[in-house]
């Protein structure tokens, strides 16, 4: 690993001048101390963290997510993070991220100049230039609902989806239902590629039969529903599962357009329990995240991280909340089987 | 949940002597206590958690592990545990725990007449009679290398048999051999089922061919290695890779018994990088496990559970360490393919 000293031979200036630089001080020009930051990170520098642990700032990065209102799923993660965080006397700063901030400055330079200990990062997806930067990092790093291999100074944390899955589905299978629709959330995503998994085995297990045409992907955001509800239901779809409250939402919406009474016609289930799920009409069955449990966890393995426990992976318990947007299937229905 | 009020009304004695009961004090009988702790444990009564952490006693039971000497898988997971308990003003009590102790009394019962918080369960085997109970224990427990589903008072803790797998055989078709043997450990045990898989998949990502004849399993002693490795050679394997350090150095006695030289002839990859893997003839290349990082992340979570954090599990990276007992495939061999 790089030392201050080999930075300052590459190039050719005082160790003094290369600590400047790291630390920010004044006297010396932001074109330098950005060579110097840049050099750092190219040349594999880490700050000893133990040491450096005195400042006491961590950054909370997010993309993709809202989360400054309550009904919002990132906001109770962020509360969490921060609550936890705040509790051990850390600074958090709650920095949100574009993809021009991740074109005009890599990573762990970012890291690095701001004098963080660690990251949390949450919404970032498979594809943004940060998340390529993560393998290799010598950043502490916690990723929400995202997974870097190999590298020990990235930790995943997220809710347990092939459990949480399983749930809906076995509920669903209690209540007489055969033919199950779900519709996953985006494509190209941990989360996604999970729930997929884990439905197709869940269905396998309580001997179902899996259709194709029951099956589909969308943003999280109710418009998704539009796409799939009507070719379900002449399917013979008498369930929808979702990959998402807000998805389900649109569900709910899409079949009282359509002239179907939820649950009596179609059960439909969520997933994350979000504020409004309680509030809706019918209220709607689903599978909860603990999102302020998963911020308070965030905050523990980076920290674990920070003291050099190389945590790969956290997950969490999912729970299953029954509501009134499912019922028992409807004679009808299980008459046609 | 049931309260002291519901479990003196099942028995029909007083609020206070229930309280007695449970808290062991010395003026009611030791056969009444045990009939209101049992009654207590039925009920599904746990301990308002939050309130009893003044006790500040954790359980760290410990079955099939030998944990006393230095060169002992377990002696740095129970180290780590412990020191990290006792640097946040926990006691931890060590408890070897036999099939007779677990027939006599209940899990619950046992964690709760002795006052314990949570509890730390390294080395149970998935038939044992308190693995059993764990899927109802309403006592925050941890587990080493075990999974229950669906129960969030119970969280397990692990390396990542998958990543460590991969690294091994990644390592080993670096150097160019193709026909790799595996001596897994015990059937019947999470982690053996994970490298199991783990072994398959690496192979088939790594476009290597998976030979049945040169797959077996056994206890994690240097002994299992004499019911296979005279076969495998004889099969044409130039590498083995062990589920375990033990059984890693029964392979290498058993190939030096036969005339083979390790590496030049077949080269040997263990699991775990206990203390005496670097001083085996020749020196084990080996996938680390952070034993004294999972002591001490298994207190983390199980605090976090105590918290009410419903953590599921958490699994620490594995490490490749590069010695002596592997090398690139001999000529003669790479010659045959």
């Amino acid at each position: 690993m790089a030392t201050i000293k080999d930075i300052a031979a590459r190039l050719g200036v005082s160790i003094s001048t290369v600590s400047k630089g790291l630390n920010g001080a004044s006297d010396i020009s932001e074109e330098l101390r950005q060579t110097v930051l840049d050099t750092a990170v190219e040349m594999g520098y880490s700050t000893k963290r133990s040491r450096k642990v005195e400042n006491r700032k961590l950054a909370l990065f997010i993309e993709n997510m809202n989360y400054e209102s309550i009904d919002e799923f990132g906001y109770d993660v962020v509360l969490g993070f921060k609550q936890n965080a705040f509790k051990h006397k850390w600074d958090v700063d709650i920095i949100p991220v574009t993809p021009q901030l991740q074109a005009e400055e890599k990573y762990d330079t970012y890291i690095l100049k701001n004098g963080y200990c660690g990251a949390f990062l949450v919404g970032f997806a498979l594809h943004d230039e940060w998340m390529q930067q993560l393998k290799n990092t010598t950043m502490p790093t916690v990723l929400f609902d995202n997974y870097i291999e190999n590298n020990p100074n990235v930790a995943y944390v997220g809710t347990d989806s092939y459990e949480g899955i399983d749930m809906a589905v076995k509920h669903l299978h209690n209540l007489g239902h055969k033919k199950i629709a779900f519709i996953n959330g985006s494509l190209f995503s941990l989360v996604s590629d999970q729930r997929q998994e884990a439905f197709e085995n869940s269905m396998r297990d309580a001997g179902l039969e899996i259709y194709p045409e029951l099956m589909g992907h969308g943003y999280y955001i109710p418009e998704t529903a539009q796409y799939y509800v009507s070719n379900f239901i002449a399917a013979g779809a008498t369930a929808i599962l979702c990959g998402s409250d807000t998805i389900a939402k649109g569900v709910i919406s899409e079949c009282q357009l359509h002239g179907f009474n939820v649950p009596n016609d179609i059960s439909v289930v969520g997933f994350d329990d979000v504020k409004f799920a309680a509030a809706l009409t019918p209220p709607l069955t689903t599978i909860r995240q603990e999102r302020n449990d998963l911020g308070r966890c965030a905050y523990i393995i980076l920290n674990s991280l920070i003291h050099h426990i190389p945590i790969s992976r956290t997950q969490l318990r999912p729970m299953l909340i029954e509501r009134e947007s499912t019922a028992r299937v409807s004679t009808a229905h299980a008459a046609e089987e």
